[in-house]
């Protein structure tokens, strides 16, 4: 259960930032077996001057279009499958127009018991279970 | 010590809106035995192609009004205060005209001196027995 | 590796944002060791009835021109370093303007292994450790 949010200057073309969505997810479904149909992604647009970013921290260059993803997920990924997340992300969104050098993800974990997909049930280890069988 | 955010599309009517942040905020009350006035909400509001939500993961069916709720709040609730939560939510929404299907609910967790509510001052535990006294 | 978000009301000025970021960025830096060049700050504008903020829960008397801090950052910090951190932004941002008041700090942390500044890497142990030399 991945909740997904990006924060993307104004000017990043929609398709190109619903290219770096789709990427996103699928990394997160081979790396992290996450389940293909559990897609939640917000995309919020920011103006030039809402968005400070080092330009090189971390050992990279930024350019105008540089972006955070920020991930809100179940607890339990291995170090190894986040590690391959962040390799397949690069990969594929460079394949897509995208610098790898513009891509930050920043990850936050929770429990099974944290998430309600609706209708006030909270989301179960069972149909956790179920829909990674 | 909540802070939720609410992520909605951008057709969704202000009072709706709020109907759905009153809902949740006394449900944080009564579940969660959060303080009446420990209120702290914002409404990020997005185009509908910047929310990308699957229709139907978790079994439920989400129209164009779904919407996220990420609450940030104080570790040591109970799963069964969680599960009261949810419920009460969903059957609250539902009289002011909300789809329990069209609310997914997001919780992450912190400490107590990981928040200042002004002035500088780390909210202490003295402060939150106050509060809950 | 902190990732700050500032939730500000729409008619805050951009120059008054700025100096929020820039007193809360030198505050981490003095008060929990965060690298001179390790900025990533967003600012998301609010309209007044997308906040949702108690005027005086928690013992503080907010106005119009309140605002929400929130930053993931890695685990590890002290109590006294976050006491410290909110003391340092209070002051601080008393002096460029802002009422102390106004200012309500959540945090929330991860680990260094969920964290990729770019181009597919992980943020490695080695480098958080460089970075702090």
């Amino acid at each position: 259960m991945p909740l997904t949010r990006f924060y993307l200057p104004n000017h990043v073309a929609t398709a190109q930032a619903r290219a770096l969505a789709d990427v996103v997810h699928e990394a997160l479904v081979m790396a992290c077996r996450v389940p293909q149909d559990d897609r939640f992604q917000l995309m919020v647009r920011l103006a030039p001057d809402a968005m400070v970013l080092h330009p090189t921290f971390g050992g990279v260059e930024r350019s105008a279009d540089a972006c955070i993803v920020e991930i809100l997920f179940l607890s339990g990924r291995t170090a190894a499958q986040k590690r391959c997340f962040y390799e397949l992300v690069a990969a594929r969104a460079a394949q897509v127009g995208w610098r790898a050098d513009d891509i930050l993800i920043g990850l936050a974990e929770n429990e099974v018991i944290d998430w309600s997909l609706g209708r006030g049930q909270a989301y179960t280890d069972a149909e956790l279970a179920d829909s990674l069988a």
